[in-house]
């Protein structure tokens, strides 16, 4: 099958562009027009192959993957998806391949989307010179006030969910299988890596906490994308407050977690600073703790208490193994260009 | 300035995220978040250096165009710009270029949105090994009832705004000089061709038009960005009916005219197929012309009856210096991978 650009739009409006009555006019015409919420989120990010994918991962891992990093976005904030726009630069010169890779791409989009009721309204595929590049947009309903980098106060509890270092050490793994520049991480059975490499290629993004966490009152939270400490900076910058950390405490799957033993450049480089784990980081006061760890449970979201937030002055202090650590670097991955 | 990804999206959130009582939370959060109106329009077009645009275009140029194009599709729907989303992919490896070309780009770009009133609220930047990409999404007020593709009805008149075939004789002109495959239109003087290329570079949405002609009830609209003929096309094709096009009639600008002349392929090539007009096409019933024209005058957008729709079985039919034509090929650019 070869699809131009009318007849890609086409195949995706029919498969994705599910009815909502909220949606008065779908895919096809110069805009969507949906009947709104009082307030929306509105996220977007692009991916590019050989940047922030290899080049060959499969179409349903890729189509999984751009959902759940923008969904992580309407998580952090507390939103509901509602609609998503999808844009797609596909390489040219690909000819009668792009009918089974769009199978497999709305495959993985359907596995995402549908659970979530998010329906496809709009988006636009063209045809580029250069690397496959995905562009996702998601508009989420904002019921609860949004959750905001900038409300960490002094005496809040650092929580975080799930667990930390899965996706980046799975990312060593790959790059060393790639043979490319990458620490593998030691000691881990064939099962657990794949484990891994499964939480690398499908992050379950943290919707349903975030939006009961936003019900119940808790102000601030982040989706951890770019590491743990680069997105807690970006909470602290924005607040003007600083943290203590108890690295110990640090939620680590029992995957990852015989690479990690007594090493503290391991404990630095997949917990600390790893990126892509789509957890949510959230600061609450001491009077909401048994809310969000009821939530927790009600959500089935392993949440774990990892330090306070404390006066700007105080700067970040990482404790572990009783002694305070020293982060090199900023911690968090930059693209400069 | 060498800029990395969190430095870019400060200066463009310094520059470009202006005050808004609607903005709730704007850039630098995980998502921003606005107080909506009751409807709202959303739309998207992905543009690739060497396949939408020459990779040499002036960076404010490119903004301006960039905006445009999807403040046309605002404008057909009827709707009022709000907000924008901006995704660059930028090509790496140029080490301290982009901060003047991110200079060049705000300007193009502040030239643009704020006469419309439209406020960047967020986006991503990243760095591509491929050519610039570069995606932008707007959420606009849908305040009348949206214009559609689907909604012509035989007896309407079909009415189109500005001129026709501007911007792809510019284009021609822009490829024989850069020697590609063109057609270069003859006998125009320097002046001339200078008119035409601003119209390539920087088209203007119809959304004063767009917006009143919504609100006073026409319900059929279109912009023209494939071509007249394949962008009628969609609407016949949405509606189910057929058109009569009187070909004498389509408004040349007075820098084309010598162009045409007595050549039908010169029609066709032009005012008939050439894409990147911007211009709207309108479907309106013949108690709401009269309507339309003082919506014209009110405005000061030019506005040319070209002819009217009929019932699907007569399909469509160009008449040109008294002679019934037929128009070889779809009619309309497509990109095919």
């Amino acid at each position: 099958m070869q699809l131009g650009e009318f007849g890609l739009i086409e195949v995706l409006r029919k498969v994705l562009g599910e009815a909502d009555p909220d949606l008065l006019i779908g895919m096809g015409d110069d805009a969507a027009v949906v009947r709104c919420p009082e307030a929306l989120a509105v996220c977007s990010d692009t991916l590019v192959a050989g940047r922030h994918f290899f080049a060959d991962v499969a179409a349903s891992d890729l189509a999984w993957k751009a959902l759940a990093v923008n969904l992580s976005d309407l998580a952090a904030m507390g939103a509901t998806p509602r609609w998503a726009l999808l844009n797609l630069s596909l390489p040219a010169g690909h000819g009668e391949d792009w009918g089974r890779w769009v199978d497999g791409f709305i495959a993985g989009w359907r596995a995402m989307a549908v659970p979530w009721r998010l329906r496809l309204i709009g988006g636009d595929t063209v045809a580029t010179d250069g690397p496959l590049t995905i562009t996702v947009v998601l508009l989420g309903a904002q019921r609860p006030a949004p959750m905001r980098r900038d409300a960490a106060r002094p005496g809040q509890g650092i929580w975080v969910s799930g667990s930390l270092g899965d996706a980046a050490a799975a990312l060593d793994i790959a790059r060393s299988r790639r043979g490319l520049a990458a620490r593998r991480p030691q000691g881990l059975s064939a099962a657990a890596e794949a484990a891994l490499e499964q939480r690398r290629l499908r992050p379950s993004p943290r919707l349903a906490l975030g939006e009961a966490a936003a019900g119940c009152g808790i102000g601030c939270a982040q989706d951890i994308s770019d590491g743990f400490l680069a997105d807690l900076g970006h909470i602290l910058r924005a607040s003007g407050v600083g943290a203590r950390v108890d690295v110990d405490a640090l939620p680590v799957s029992s995957a990852l977690r015989p690479a990690l033993g007594e090493d503290w450049s391991a404990w630095q480089r997949w917990p600390l600073t790893g990126g892509d784990d789509y957890e949510l980081i959230l600061c609450t006061a001491p009077e909401l703790e048994q809310a969000l760890l009821d939530i927790g449970r009600a959500t089935d979201t392993p949440l774990t208490r990892v330090g306070e937030i404390v006066p700007a002055s105080a700067g970040i202090e990482l404790r572990w193994r009783g002694h305070v650590q020293r982060v090199e670097g900023h911690g968090g991955h930059e693209h400069v260009f």
